[in-house]
């Protein structure tokens, strides 16, 4: 997605070869007419996958989410993390460890808004380790709804979270994939020529 | 609001003479739609003031703000909450207890997305004792930015939050005024008849 791959190239940070800082778009502040956009192409690419529910992660996640479930109509469940989790039933959860954070949360979401009838397409902010979504897709299966796949705005695919989402079957579809950050610059993965026209 | 009165009325539940729940379509599962309209009606409430940002918290704030950020074509920032605050430099912060979850959180933002120039509008889900919006204000005075006023989704009006901001000559627009949830129903306060057609 061009008009996303611009914004990383202006406003995006890079702090080492491994960090990116977004937060004066996405992170903390939040741009709503890039969130807009990026919920029309989450829309445009998942239109065929028979959504019910869109499954995201608090609090980056949102508002790519809720832009998301503006256009496909449907709901959108925030899952929620907690340091350690007392035990509460009626809640799906998992474990996820953030990497960045040195931290391991459970997140969790009520079993009272996912039912096996449900599709459901995961959206978080960014995919690196592939944690939170992992984490996410183990909560979806655990409600019994079928996933209809992964929206990830920022992917670092240098690193190995989009390799095991699809070693699970699962189709990742990431609007902006980086290859690198090295010498504090930001390349792209190239995408195929009919997306860029 | 009238359309956001009739969800509380047919999918929120009283759980006492204090408690409404709302995590079927805000505060859990979000509904992008109402979300929408919500942000639609803020943009309409305080498009008089010369709005330059939005300041939320997150998480369940996060929905609404970014929809109102939309409309008005301002970023929206949210602030961070965190158990303890190791100091850090460059965010301005303040402390927020929760009656509700019975902890005090300290809530942030980076000075670096606040100026003096900035004229901010606070959103925020909810409106009870008041303390989230009076920390979110405080942040935002520490900036030096002007506050517009604040938008609340849903004030419980029969507690001391709104007349609180009040007194600090804040301007406080709630898009539904709860007036009571005795009886396990909820009782909203009769808007003005122009406001209703």
């Amino acid at each position: 997605m061009l008009l996303l791959e611009e914004k990383i190239k202006t406003a995006g940070r890079v702090l080492n070869d491994n960090v990116l800082k977004v937060d004066s778009f996405l992170n903390h502040q939040i741009d709503p007419k890039l969130m807009n956009e990026i919920g029309k192409e989450f829309a445009a690419r998942f239109s065929q996958e028979g959504v019910t529910k869109i499954v995201t992660l608090e609090s980056s996640g949102i508002a790519p989410a809720v832009m998301a479930g503006l256009y496909m109509n449907v709901p959108v469940i925030f899952a929620r993390k907690r340091k350690s989790l007392t035990l509460v039933d009626n809640l799906l959860s998992a474990s996820v460890h953030s990497f960045t954070k040195n931290e391991t949360n459970e997140i969790s979401i009520s079993n009272k808004y996912l039912t096996q009838d449900d599709t459901v397409l995961i959206i978080d902010d960014f995919l690196a380790n592939g944690e939170a979504a992992l984490g996410l897709a183990e909560i979806v299966r655990q409600s019994g709804a079928k996933i209809a796949g992964i929206g990830i705005v920022i992917e670092k695919s240098f690193q190995p979270g989009a390799d095991k989402l699809k070693e699970q079957g699962l189709r990742v579809e990431s609007l902006a994939r980086i290859a690198s950050l090295t010498n504090g610059e930001v390349t792209f993965i190239k995408e195929k020529v009919e997306e860029l026209i």
